[in-house]
């Protein structure tokens, strides 16, 4: 596990998944039997890791990654190092033989990602991508509810993700200073739309063709030093996207938008038959037959209180932590051979996605897909 | 007043217009003094407006309206024909040197609403067109919140207009069948951009550049006979605008969506030290130092109630209905010469940004207001 | 720490400051380093301070309080002992090279109190006062509010303390009897406007000029063995004061009032773009343009809730106990160096606001602060 | 009745005073005989008058008021003219023997209005003042609590009025723009304090001394015509008064707050054994026996709720419009000779208490009240 010293990594990866998978007694398989991942913590600082293995009670650590990769033992690579480094290092792993699984994105851009892809699938080896968002509770009802014919015909989708991040003046930034500057590999629509690509794949439709707007909407924030420096990256997206099978989505994200919704992220689906609108936890629809006939007339307060007429989906199971639930799908995968679609050609038309979308707002035009 | 026996003739610049003002015992002017409206109604159907002179306790009307143009005691012309016949009367009125007020859009094409909007200006008489948005309560306190300073620096809105028409199977229609044939002068972009193009430029700021995507979600519906027809016109149009001052909106316009809103049209503006949400009749605020700290984790249920944190701008006077509150101002422009921006200019400007929008959605590409 | 043993040196102190620190593993300083206060018990009665060092698991205890102060390992003598002893031994303290951090009032009278600050300044040591009220959450979150700039020029304050203590036969009194004697240096005024002082002066203004009027409007309480006594002491305090910039604050205290308020201290800041109403834990605001328009007109129960068009400040962090982040701002001061605004002349000018009212009480007129 | 083409002498005494009486047949006596008022409307605008008397159906106008002054006939003089007329027009009504009834203040200055008060004792005839907030429901409740000795011997008392009068840019202002203009009478302690005055001796105890800070909050303002002037009197007054039985009363007024309260007034009164709260038209109380154990701990949210802890006091009739009930109880006293305690000399005091205000806030000290 490369990169576990990382926030993301400790926490999602090691910590509510790996841990947890061990602390449950491993993943099942259909046998009956169980896997048990052995972890082995890779990084730069000796010390760090160290601490880390003794307070999680892990017996291996190593600052020599090509030795551990070169080590017949080890069966899986699982990188979530910075960017930058991840395209150098799953390739060497995929070369050394071991199967990979990682963080996104794949690579800082889609030609990268498409030849390690084919590396990846020339190879034989078991190799996968991170797609939390596909897990997500309120996605997964979304999926059932789609699954189910629920909607009919989908034709149209509205999305708004984002939240409010604070310049720093008055509240500390909630968010790393380097998502705004582009020059880090900053930037809302890099950081985004390669989890779009994946959920409106995953759970609508693929997308065939983007018109996106990118934008700084604050021109300087205060960052972890306490000092103001310029945001050279964007903050918002505004796009409309063409979804296979005719559908329309208008997808907003921002870091700049007060939040005057249940969720951080909602997407409304409509359809012939209903309408669903997901969150991250929550789901509601509305039938057809139930919805409700309105009337434009200004003249006098709305008689229908539409948010009334909508029916919660309830849970249908205990929704786990999304990145341990794709990890037990990855290792039932890895040794059992079941399905497992969130191969590194899905990581990499993520990249592509985002890649389109900035070309669209360069070119202030429409992008297809190739 | 011509076409009074339509549906927004009648109840909305008849009924609770003129009528209105007539029995309030006119609109008051500066002086003290009071005009008093007194209208000859105008239409094709003799018995049509012989019966509602009756109900109305009116005692002119006429079918004949070249002599009615040519009465000298006339001071105004009123068109609320149906848009095709719009242009070619109100050319006429005014070669007649009748004043004029008319419903929108002015003309089907800009071309012919701007030399219209031409003749009016070297006319001198005083000529004004319905924006009856911009008297929407929710739009005003949209209105007196930005000039209190309220937002700071705008940046972004987010505009949702719309509602299910049902196709007429499970339920009638509610609208008629034209706005669903493009022959016939149908489409949303052509009936709701020349509202988008007074609100953003009386409320928030002028728009300079569109994107927009239409397109017709539902192919047949059923009409006031009973029968399916092929809907030709586009039922919804995803836009994204560029507004003065570096403003980006995104503005969704739908009769095909299953309404998760408060009101019918919603509008969230966002800006540097607040963000304000208005509806038709609503509009609530909240400010920086008031704003939640949102933090990304969809392990747990969101711990902030992001609905709570809104306060909703009270009623500021009694909300008197629009279209009289502009016939009023009208009115007073007429005999007293205040101020009337709702021009024939204007009412060009809405027809173009329609135009606009069509053309972007055909060229696939952003296009600019000139 | 010399008078762990009174109420609020066991329970703000050392529980919720000192030893809540050593839990976390001390305070962080900027060099990501973390300091460990380790506490000395001093007092006067040895079972005591035996039975609590054993109680919180801590090593050192005295009553030899010289001895102490001579010990060069030494480096903050911290103080909460009863007022009338403190002046003396902050004093013994200075004179021994000890850093001071101690509870309010620095002394009983003005004098001695701005004599102690020059002997602290002059020394070259770094000494601090408790402040604690600055950081309340409700305050934190008003001024916040403030330095957002959303009140426009503040021109006046409401502000109410209290709350009923019981006399004694009903219920027991819920505060100690010599707060009601003058003798014992009892009052609400020496008690409470040495916090005014701060709290105007650290959130909105400082004071300027200070009109007051003592009472003590129950004469007889029962004290702790269950006698009635004569209370010397004023028990309420209605006062109004000028602050810097034309600001005029009403201010009450009294422990004779039953409360119709959301909190037990609640300040209300009015200025001309906003208003803040302020409580210990809460803070909610309405702006100019959301302000309701009132009509005087007692023939018909309002028309308007004014409670519904004010919004809750949203927490904007986990607030810690504030006296416990007095402490960790003070030992950063202590090691690193950095701002400390609460030192003793702060802490002086606080007993000379008290000082002042009672003048203005016994004088019958204005007094200006010096 | 002289003055009522005024806004307070149309609505208030002729419309839901007078003509409500005659409507209802008239004032009943203690021989069940009814009293029929017949007013004489007096002005110096002939056309407003007849235009008056037409519309509520009367006979007798004149804008002659010597000659109806010196008809045997008229029994009563009621004035609501502007102050500086009522003087006079009082004296002349006086001296032609005809009896008083009048709107506050009787003159703009207490010499001259304990003169009229002296020469109306001396002269025989009944002679009454204004007093409505008296019949206030909220106030008639409070007294009801009061007299019933629910409170036991009261101590304070907390008085809140105002709200916020709009500066006129964002909102017209909600009252005339002389209010805020020193030369034109205008002031918020010559308005309020004849009222305070007798809501204090009439309800709780006479005042004895005052302590008063005016204050011009708002400089500028948008009159009438549409332009910014200048504001020259005091728009907030912060006064402390001690009350007869050592009461001390806290009382704000103020034009430039906005409201969170339940009504536009309110007086909360504290008593040994209760309290009330009370408002225009609402009162509420809490026993010493119910009043909850309030526990400073600013740490945790408070347990209490402290405003679900009181009662509200039922309305005990149907409380008509408080002019009308005065207007009532003079006739009454007029024909019966029932007892009627609003006379001249109580008129003149309101007057006084004004002026000691004033005096006060200018000499900065307490003025006794002779």
């Amino acid at each position: 596990m490369n990169g576990v010293t990382g926030r993301m990594g400790t926490n999602q990866h090691l910590v509510r998944s790996i841990l947890a998978i061990r602390e449950q007694g491993g993943v099942a398989l259909s046998t009956g039997e169980k896997v048990m991942p052995v972890p082995i913590l890779l990084g730069r600082n000796a010390e760090k890791l160290q601490s880390m293995a003794r307070q999680y009670g892990l017996e291996h650590w190593s600052t020599d990654i090509d030795k551990v990769l070169n080590d017949p033992e080890v069966e899986v690579y699982f990188d979530a190092q910075l960017t930058q480094l991840r395209a150098e290092w799953v390739e060497r792993a995929i070369k050394a033989g071991k199967n990979i699984y990682c963080e996104k994105p794949l690579a800082p851009d889609s030609k990268t990602a498409f030849a390690l892809a084919e590396l990846a699938a020339n190879s034989g080896l078991k190799c996968g991508i991170v797609q939390d968002k596909l897990f997500l509770p309120g996605l997964r009802k979304l999926k059932q509810v789609i699954e189910s014919g629920f909607l009919g015909r989908i034709f149209s989708v509205r999305g708004e993700f984002g939240y409010w991040v604070f310049e720093g003046d008055l509240q500390p930034q909630q968010r790393p200073s380097w998502n705004y500057r582009k020059e880090d590999g900053g930037g809302i629509i890099i950081d985004m739309f390669a989890h779009w690509q994946y959920v409106f794949e995953g759970v609508i439709a693929p997308v065939t063709a983007v018109s996106c707007r990118g934008v700084t909407h604050i021109p300087k924030r205060i960052d972890e030093a306490g000092k103001w420096y310029d945001c050279t990256a964007d903050d918002a997206a505004y796009a409309t996207l063409e979804l296979q099978g005719g559908i329309i989505a208008s997808m907003n994200s921002s870091w700049c938008v007060r939040v005057d919704r249940d969720e951080l992220l909602e997407l409304q689906v409509d359809g012939t038959q209903g309408t669903a609108v997901a969150g991250l936890r929550e789901c509601k629809i509305q039938h057809k037959s139930a919805t409700p006939r309105a009337i434009w007339n200004p003249d006098i307060p709305s008689p229908i209180q539409f948010r009334d007429y909508w029916q919660v989906v309830p849970d249908a199971t205990e929704y786990d932590n999304g990145f341990k639930v794709q990890w037990e799908l990855y290792l039932r995968h890895l040794v059992e051979g079941t399905p497992f679609p969130h191969d590194l050609t899905a990581g990499a038309r993520g990249v592509q996605l985002a890649e389109i979308a900035i070309e669209s707002w360069n070119k202030r035009c429409w992008v297809e897909v190739p």
